[in-house]
């Protein structure tokens, strides 16, 4: 059973969207998300406290700073930006892809995890998950 | 099918759990395991040398120093402790699942590969990882 | 289903094996990628502009710079020569594995997304992705 969920996103950030898959999950399996995007991510983090959500963010933004930062002159791929190629390079460092236990059409997530798109890019997106039941 | 293995830590570094794994893992399918924490994570990692794990953490433990450290003083979200928002970050930078494909009833692993609990968390923590044979 | 795919590789750097799977893709399902290394990894990228691959290999030459560098020196697993820790580390912040759904016999891949095994060692190697299509 498969399915893509469209994500609009707003600049870099997390975007959670736990909730618009958990009625999708059911019986015990293996849902597995897959985002068809190289400048964007899938992650599970801490959805208690949102600090947690702008705190990786800001971490993410000095681990691959814009190609405007002396430190990232060596890149060579900055058509689309300053932030084009580190917005491959977070994608890189973050998954793509998600794989979460169903148990009895409740997804096995911990207490605190949400799952999350990842934005790397300044401008707005309209960003597709593909859903795989299996 | 589907199982929970509790993995006790105590510190932060790498917990092997390839042995616990090896006899549940039967037929052709794929095995996928899933920590239900946002402050540890799952790596496959060379199992031979031993000082591969210490330089593991070490190097980690540079990447993403503690909030105690002046460099990562923009962080928010510390209540818990100057360990607490960099496990987040290194639980982002590491996998939350693995999926390992099982072959006649071994796991496809190569001659040095591992699996491991990476311990993100100063404190003793029980930790819980979903296995799912499918 | 599964098979055993060989990419030789001859120093750091990224090796497109998207061709390769596609034949391989049926029906619909869950195709699953897994390298049996610790010191190679898989990664989906942008395959438009090549200049990607080569920046991406360069940022993460500078991330974990080879035990020679000064900044490494803390660094104990060094039997193998100075890209050795650096290869396991690498192969720690990048996919060991890759799940990518399939569709009516196609990869559901993104436009711009291809499959990459990423060579982190400075010595030709014979690497084994096993792929699993369940």
């Amino acid at each position: 059973m498969q399915q893509i969920f469209d994500v609009q996103t707003n600049g870099p950030g997390l975007y959670e969207i736990t909730d618009q898959l958990r009625p999708w999950a059911r019986g015990s399996g293996l849902l597995t998300l897959f985002i068809q995007h190289t400048s964007a991510s899938l992650v599970i983090q801490e959805n208690a406290d949102p600090d947690v959500q702008t705190d990786l963010q800001n971490y993410f933004a000095r681990l691959v700073p814009p190609t405007t930062d002396p430190s990232m002159s060596y890149l060579t791929h900055v058509y689309e930006g300053p932030d084009d190629m580190p917005a491959h390079i977070k994608a890189a460092l973050l998954p793509t892809h998600l794989c979460i236990p169903v148990t009895d059409g409740r997804l096995a997530l911990g207490t605190w995890q949400g799952i999350y798109v990842f934005e790397h890019r300044d401008r707005p997106h309209l960003r597709h998950v593909v859903a795989h039941l299996g």
